[in-house]
């Protein structure tokens, strides 16, 4: 992959699907009249202008569609066949394979489904398809693809009927689900978005989504990737290709289905995979910058203004349209869709209003109102006050495309060509929004033409989401690397060291483990004796906490292991007394001792851990405390390592997020300090990672700038 | 209004606008041959096929379009004419309408803006034409109003160009905005969605949207009717319509804008007008059975399904759809959107299972496969045996319209013949569901009449948000007459008389004044002397809460006025003492006395408030207690009067409802006792209206079948 024009390399040693984009010398096993596929796929090779060789096996020989048949595929051998598309049903799959690897072929798609989705057999059928690709180096697509499309090449290698061909462009789309990617083709077409490449890779008994994107990455044609996934294969090498796409600047856009609990066993029960959790997903995508979106409107409208607009310069967005309602419908969807409105400067917002003459209320969106109907100058003005805004990031214009030949037509042709004229001179991205989804027919596109437009955003509600996709993924600061191990020093690698297979640890040691990575904790004393709690408890000002401490007792308050508000000599020695005895009789032993804390006030609580997912990896997840949080799963999730964004970014997402900035007189938290806390939590779940199953520091305790852990899990891994 | 299909009589004595809708001699006052509005609004009546008489009216005379212009409206005196189209300019307007009256004009549409969305002089303007329109009993729409069509019955009164006209149907159109309206009706045009009738109200200077909603219900064309409105002009009226149109059967589908922030800006700036408080329109449409929509695509879509299946028989849906990715990509977004998936009956899935015959779970969404590529008739038979389910309500088949003429289409077509053919069998209703929002162009419009289809839902984002929408109108309780004033028997009387206005109410005094609802409150007794607090805590088994009542202090915890876990005559007593003592010291005097109750343990809290809003009447608001509910703002309202099922839902509504379930080992709540707890509280602020200004039981205490009131507040109005 070196000189490929992203830079880096590939992720993974796995064969890539480059001979898979732009084959020399196809053979389509099992072709036949009857199969619609196959009919589909020679149709599709010829349309698009396929200029290699193409050569159709079936055992019955003969000719079809002009086209001669042999009757076996060892018979072409020495014809430098680089693909095999293979029509065949489950058992006669492998053996066509094996007969492909024999004559040199390196590629190959598989069409037929009853493997991995089917049973036992089926996933057995399809096991031996990895193992072959492995020994042979075969790079298959499938089972359950219909293959691949070059739209800049030219090759439709593609074994379903096209509705419609989007032009060539840099929209490459690559989806698990065949039916789907037609269907996204043609939405694509319906909407004039370019498109470079599509991959379908079904069941991915080889090639697989992540490949596919490592791949497309590399592919100068490629500007945004668009993703339909119905199960992430292999968590961690998606993570890795997400990653390498960032840092090659692409974008990509992901529509991951599955979320629901039945799309979960539709999943299963049509891929034969198990779809990951939908919040840990969800915040993987967050992550790795890949925009989610959850319709097919959304996944094409957004991946295509990606690609028409790059990396957007900010996200100061104004708003103009001719219509009071549409400027009113626009709010409300911004709003929603958490598009910001900037305000125009002043002086633009004064232009403005001397252009307007009215006693209107400049505002965004901007209601140039029905005056553009009366005088054809007035829009131009406007628009070229609100282009020259420094204030002013994007400016998008809420005009439909003119239809039919009447009067009003010729008027909005004119608008178009003053937008046209200014978007040249301008500095600032001027997009044009149209009120609802809407397809481009033939004389659409005619109109667009004769307009010089090559994108519009489709429709006020599908266009804000697109807008709103592509204004966040522009925001994103720069990819840093993040080290694979955090650093925890020496103190780092004595903590490791405390950590043995299978032994409990007790809240002091979770303590002393995570101390060194910079965890902030309540300060603790663990009293072993009364002299000492009472001792301990004397240095604190106010009253204390107690906790009985013990490997054994993880489970400390539900055991009446816990005793608040401990105030006084009496009351500390009875106590230490009390949690010694009890604890005795729980463990049938003297626990380790008893930890003695200052009570802290109340404040806002978080939970913060890391845990080993037996897909992704090691994970973070930070998540507001107390029974509001767990009635509405207020939980935020990443892959580790993260870094000082993605800790900022999950506790933004929390739903309850608004408490940290105060409530009720209590002080804002600093969020500086809650960050540093939760990001030493994390490195030390990664550093421990591969001895603990969990690290959960439950309560984190957050009031003003007190940012302390209240107390401290590490749980071993069992083995 | 009597004879009237739907039954009942309109809810206003104010003008309908039945004949804005049919017209039979219409006057334009303003012809001009250089104004677009006026050569569409000729262009529309004609091409539409309006039969009454046309005339133009313009001070420079002359012909317009072959069409002689008078000099003025007055010289068509006698001419019979009922309605004029004015596309006079602000101060013009006036003197039209008032000659428009002399010579027995009934309604007439203002086109002109400026009116009371720009300042001081527009609005005086606008008052004068209400004024005009009380005096003379004209039917005017606007200013700011492009007219009306009526398609039903071939009128164009519509001075705007249309881009392509819908068939007449049963969607009837209510916008506020001309511009949008036009866009509405291309949307309805492109999805071949039937309209009736549409009517921009504009600034409802005198007929608004609630008007409108009169008048359409009692047109017999009329299946749904879809408003646009960015204002609600007068609430209550809307509500009265929104009521009567429910009683009738005819569904509301609303989109109601400016409910952010800038929207509420943009709203007033527009109309001038101010937009409601989008939780109050959010709870109050749900109240009415109104769905609520948030896009152009939701609203055409929604109404389009409503006017096409009327009542949906139930909630039990089934999806097929021959990719697993489809299926995938249905059963997500059903699940966001609230529609429930119902499982096959067992011997419905076996005969699925036989048809199908692979290992594949039967699952719904149902996955045909692509076996009905293979086997035509796989297809067919699936199908009848979901449609023979008598445990299923709607059957949802996911399948594009075939195009052009491939090998695959001719298939597709045959499937379509078969869904046709069991539908005309089936007592189940069966709809088609296609992948994306798409338009009906000439080709695709053909093959549906040839598939004798007449409606398709758009694509599985937009088409599944209309069948959520659909099924939750089509499940909604018959509505009940509720009384307008609660009865509250003698009791009830006493406790209104016990409200006077400016005098403040202790919670003693609140209490009684809600008692006689049948509001329940946690037992308490008013301690003057700390002889009777002592009593009283001595006949209440555990700790007890003691709080200072006066009605000087109804913000007790904030001045020290509570005590909790009061226990033993020694804490009782000096705790009496205290907060006399306290109290006295803030009011200046002796405080009414101290109220005893037991202390309770702690379960969920809710406030249960009613309030009486400027425009909308009496308002009932329930929201779930504590800092997350105040940070989350999760409230539900309605107007009053409520019935049991409003009640029901707004508790479902709420967020954190899940609480109500139990949690952390806390019993579920008994649903039923907090909804009679939550009724008693509305009637008795029904009751109240007109003396209070407020009423508030903060915290109402559920914890299992305990359902009370800890504190309560009637707030007396000022004058």
């Amino acid at each position: 992959m070196s000189g490929s024009p992203n830079g880096s390399t590939a992720v993974d040693a796995a064969p890539g699907i480059a001979g898979l984009l732009r084959p020399r010398s196809v053979a389509i096993v099992g072709a036949s009249e009857r199969s619609l596929w196959c009919q589909s796929l020679v149709h599709n090779l010829d349309s698009l202008g396929f200029d290699g060789d193409l050569h159709l096996v079936n055992p019955r020989g003969g000719v079809l569609n002009g086209r001669p048949v042999v009757e076996n595929l060892g018979a072409l051998a020495g014809h430098g066949i680089d693909t095999a598309f293979v029509l065949l049903k489950g058992d006669r799959v492998l053996p066509a394979l094996e007969q492909a690897a024999e004559i040199g072929v390196r590629n190959a798609v598989v069409l037929a489904s009853g493997f991995a989705e089917a049973g036992d057999a089926g996933r057995e059928r399809q096991a031996a398809i990895t193992r072959l690709a492995a020994e042979s180096g075969m790079a298959v697509l499938g089972p359950n693809s219909i293959g691949t499309l070059n739209l800049v090449d030219g090759v439709g290698l593609f074994a379903s009927g096209l509705e419609g061909l989007p032009p060539a462009g840099g929209v490459a789309l690559v989806s698990q689900s065949g039916g789907m990617a037609r269907a996204l083709v043609a939405l694509a077409a319906a909407r004039d978005i370019g498109m470079s490449h599509v991959v379908t890779t079904g069941n991915e008994s080889v090639v697989d989504a992540a490949t596919a994107v490592d791949t497309l990455v590399d592919e100068p044609s490629t500007r945004c990737i668009a993703l339909f996934v119905e199960a992430i294969r292999d968590p961690q090498r998606f993570v890795r290709a997400a990653r390498r796409a960032e840092r090659a600047g692409v974008p990509l856009v992901v529509l991951k289905v599955g979320r629901s609990e039945a799309g979960r066993k539709v999943s299963a029960a049509h891929t034969g995979s198990l779809a990951g959790d939908p919040a840990v997903v969800a915040g993987v995508l967050r992550q790795l910058g890949a925009v989610a979106v959850d319709s097919f409107e959304d996944l094409i409208g957004t991946a295509g203004l990606l690609a028409h607009t790059g990396r957007l310069p900010g996200r100061r967005v104004a708003f103009l349209s001719g219509s009071g309602g549409r400027c009113n419908v626009i709010a409300d969807t911004a709003e929603a869709a958490g598009v910001p409105l900037a305000p125009l400067s002043p002086p633009t917002a004064a232009a403005v209003g001397a252009t307007l003459g009215t006693e209107l209320t400049v505002t965004n969106p901007l209601d140039v109102t029905g005056a553009f109907v009366t005088d054809r100058t007035v829009f131009g003005r406007i628009l070229e006050s609100v282009a020259g805004d420094p204030e002013l990031d994007v400016i998008v214009v809420g005009l439909d495309l003119p239809e039919r030949s009447t009067p009003a037509a010729a008027r909005l042709e004119e608008l178009f060509g003053d937008l046209r004229a200014i978007a040249a001179r301008s500095a600032t991205p001027i997009l044009v929004m149209e009120t609802f989804h809407s397809e481009l027919n033939e004389e659409r596109r005619a109109v667009r033409r004769r307009l010089g437009l090559d994108h519009t955003l489709n429709g006020v509600r599908h266009g804000m989401t697109a807008l709103a996709g592509a204004l966040w993924w522009s925001a994103r600061p720069a990819p840093v690397e993040v080290a694979d191990a955090a650093d925890g020093g020496d103190a780092g690698a004595g903590a490791v060291a405390a950590v043995q297979p299978g032994r409990p640890l007790s809240e002091w040691d979770a303590r002393r483990v995570l101390e060194p990575f910079g965890v902030p904790f309540v300060p603790a004393d663990l009293a072993t004796t009364v002299d000492e709690a009472v001792e301990s408890a004397r240095r604190i000002d106010g009253p204390v906490v107690m906790k009985v401490c013990s490997p054994q007792l993880t489970h400390k308050t539900e055991h009446g292991g816990v005793l608040l508000g401990v105030d006084g000599d009496g009351e500390v020695a009875a106590g230490f007394d009390r949690l010694v005895r009890s604890a005795a009789e729980h463990i049938g032993s003297k626990p380790e001792g008893v930890l003695v804390s200052p009570q802290r006030p109340p404040g806002v609580e978080l939970i913060v851990g890391t845990s080993d997912h037996p897909e992704w990896g090691p994970l973070l997840t930070v998540g507001l405390g107390g029974v509001w949080a767990e009635a509405l799963r207020d939980t935020a999730w990443r892959v580790l390592p993260v870094t000082r964004h993605d800790v900022e970014d999950m506790l933004g997402e929390l739903r309850g997020a608004a408490l940290l900035d105060g409530w009720r007189g209590q002080p804002a938290a600093d969020r500086d300090r809650l960050v540093d806390a939760v990001l030493a939590i994390a490195a030390a779940g990664q550093r421990l990672a591969g001895r603990v199953a969990a690290v959960e520091v439950n309560p984190l305790l957050v009031r003003g700038s007190l940012v302390e852990g209240l107390d401290a899990l590490v749980v071993a891994r069992e083995d």
